[in-house]
């Protein structure tokens, strides 16, 4: 590959279902030249999240769809390649929303600089990233979680789910993760201290999670939807608390699931016990940041928290790992590498 | 009948959907004598309120359920008959909760006095009562109404209802009433001061939800549940709030109705507006109370605040008005008159 010529991955049609590579095509792509006031990124780390699911969509949701024939957005950590932007220097390394491609051209708007002597780079994707804040900011703030209660986190083991286990056992909380594989499951006991963790593909997944919740779930923090949702259901608590952090069930959902319909026994449960189920986005609780940082960056060197990433090589691996965060296939925060990282 | 003989309706077998004679059965009741520390009431009033058809199932609920063979509990306007408790005179009279039958001895635990000269006796279980304090403190606590708003607020021409619709109008909010019926549509609007009211049960009721809430929705006060909440959800605007406070389209379902499955679409919406959803019972409230009574002692006295009641004559007549609740045949607050009331 040329100096001058990159990739990247451009949504060449909206899917329904399951994406594929049919609806993400790979494109040669000229790399940029920066003008006045700005600089040119290479592009070391990609962060694959779930949300992304919902950006190729044209529904109308909190963030605008990406444009038919545009490059995937998605956060990245970068290296200063070449800049004529004040205040950043070629070989430094910067957080960016370069999207799935291997160059961009930035104005340093929505940039951050990192230090790779402080954490590992590819953090800046995860735990002391959005999902990190994610996690924090939906975990403290609307789970509200009290020492002794019972808080249980779906996803456990993704990129969001196990930092808001291991919060929640900070905050002295008893933490039950539910997760769809029994290796997932060990690695949340076993590594990350949690309580107890259920396979929500266990055939008696009802009944374990009902006898690793003996006195009732007090925060649910929800990831997932689906099958886990509907287990959860009968052990929440009198007010009890659900932050809404996604819904991968049904990302790739074409139309409402067949019946029953749940929606009336959801709001039965809500009623009865007095629930209280909020959506969330990490951006609602921007001012929060400074707190986050300062939390995790603690957490993180006393070894309080720890955290697992899943790093995938090569841009042109990317559709795939992506469906695989949808079928869960990942093992913790799921990452492309795409350029060759010289810190590491 | 003798003055030592009274009626009572009694729970004689839990209904399976709409509660008939069969299940609430009148039976004779032998006017009790009262102990010492003790009195005997005789009931004027009694209040009928949907929450009576959870009482009447097994299922687990936020109170316990009415046993078998047990008289059916409900708040009532008493008088007192004769009393050997201090404090209490013949001739008074009190809100109690003497449930349905004509007389009870109280110990005076719960009972509050009522003074006709102030308001006439029903509106203690109206406007000035349960209903009207479950309207202020869901609304007011949780739904958070702000000048400008729209709230919307479905059984509108209800006990509830109609004081929620009134509350937001002063608060400054657009409000919009969904009722069953085209006169308690013209009700809310022509007598209570709504902004817009739609009929539910009109063909075209979606397009019409959405047309009388031209900015959105951001307070749900939810009553009903079923359509009239699927026919809401696409109108919730981001921040949305939506008190539950009852599920009147659900209180006679044996079963989970049918696809597709509502749940799904009910969470991506949850989702990706923020909306917060949160049950309550009036109950959660009790330190709001004198905030209540105050202000609303003030709309109703300078005439901000009206109200309906639906007073059907006889005890004997209570299952049928009750039925009606259910099925919406009321007309405002359902009051069943058990007794005479000297001061009309």
């Amino acid at each position: 590959m040329a100096d001058h010529e990159g990739k990247k991955i451009v949504l060449a049609a909206r899917p329904e279902g399951m994406p594929t590579a049919e609806h993400l095509q790979e494109e040669r792509l000229e790399v940029p030249r920066p003008g006045e006031g700005e600089m040119l990124l290479r592009t070391l780390y990609l962060s694959l999240d779930p949300y992304m699911r919902g950006r190729m969509s044209a529904a109308k949701s909190y963030a605008a769809p990406v444009e038919i024939g545009g490059v995937m957005e998605g956060a990245t950590v970068c290296e200063v390649v070449e800049s004529r932007l004040d205040g950043y220097q070629p070989g430094e390394y910067v957080l960016a929303g370069a999207g799935w491609q291997t160059h961009a051209v930035s104005n340093g708007k929505g940039v951050r600089k990192l230090d790779p002597a402080k954490a590992s780079l590819t953090t800046a994707l995860g735990v002391m990233g959005m999902p990190g804040f994610t996690a924090y900011a939906g975990l403290l703030e609307l789970g509200q979680p009290k020492s002794g209660e019972t808080v249980v986190v779906s996803a456990a083991s993704g990129a969001v789910g196990q930092v808001v286990g291991q919060i929640a056992r900070l905050k002295g909380c008893r933490v039950v993760g539910i997760a769809g594989a029994d290796d997932k499951c060990a690695y949340v006991t076993d590594e990350l201290g949690f309580d107890a963790a259920v396979n929500y593909k266990s055939e008696d997944f009802r009944d374990r999670l009902a006898e690793a919740c003996p006195d009732g779930i007090d925060v649910y923090f929800e990831n997932v939807g689906g099958k886990v949702l509907a287990a959860v259901l009968p052990n929440l608590n009198e007010f009890s608390r659900m932050p809404v952090c996604g819904l991968i069930a049904h990302y790739n959902d074409t139309s409402a699931p067949e019946g029953p319909d749940r929606l009336p026994g959801f709001m039965r449960t809500v009623l009865a016990k007095r629930v209280m189920v909020r959506g969330f986005i990490q951006f609602d609780f921007a001012p929060l940041m400074p707190d986050f940082v300062r939390d995790m960056s603690g957490w993180l060197a006393d070894g309080s928290v720890r955290y697992r990433e899943d790093v995938v090589q090569g841009l042109e691996n990317a559709v795939d790992a992506f469906q695989g965060l949808l079928e869960g296939r990942n093992r913790g925060k799921l990452i492309v590498q795409v350029g060759e990282d010289p810190t590491r």
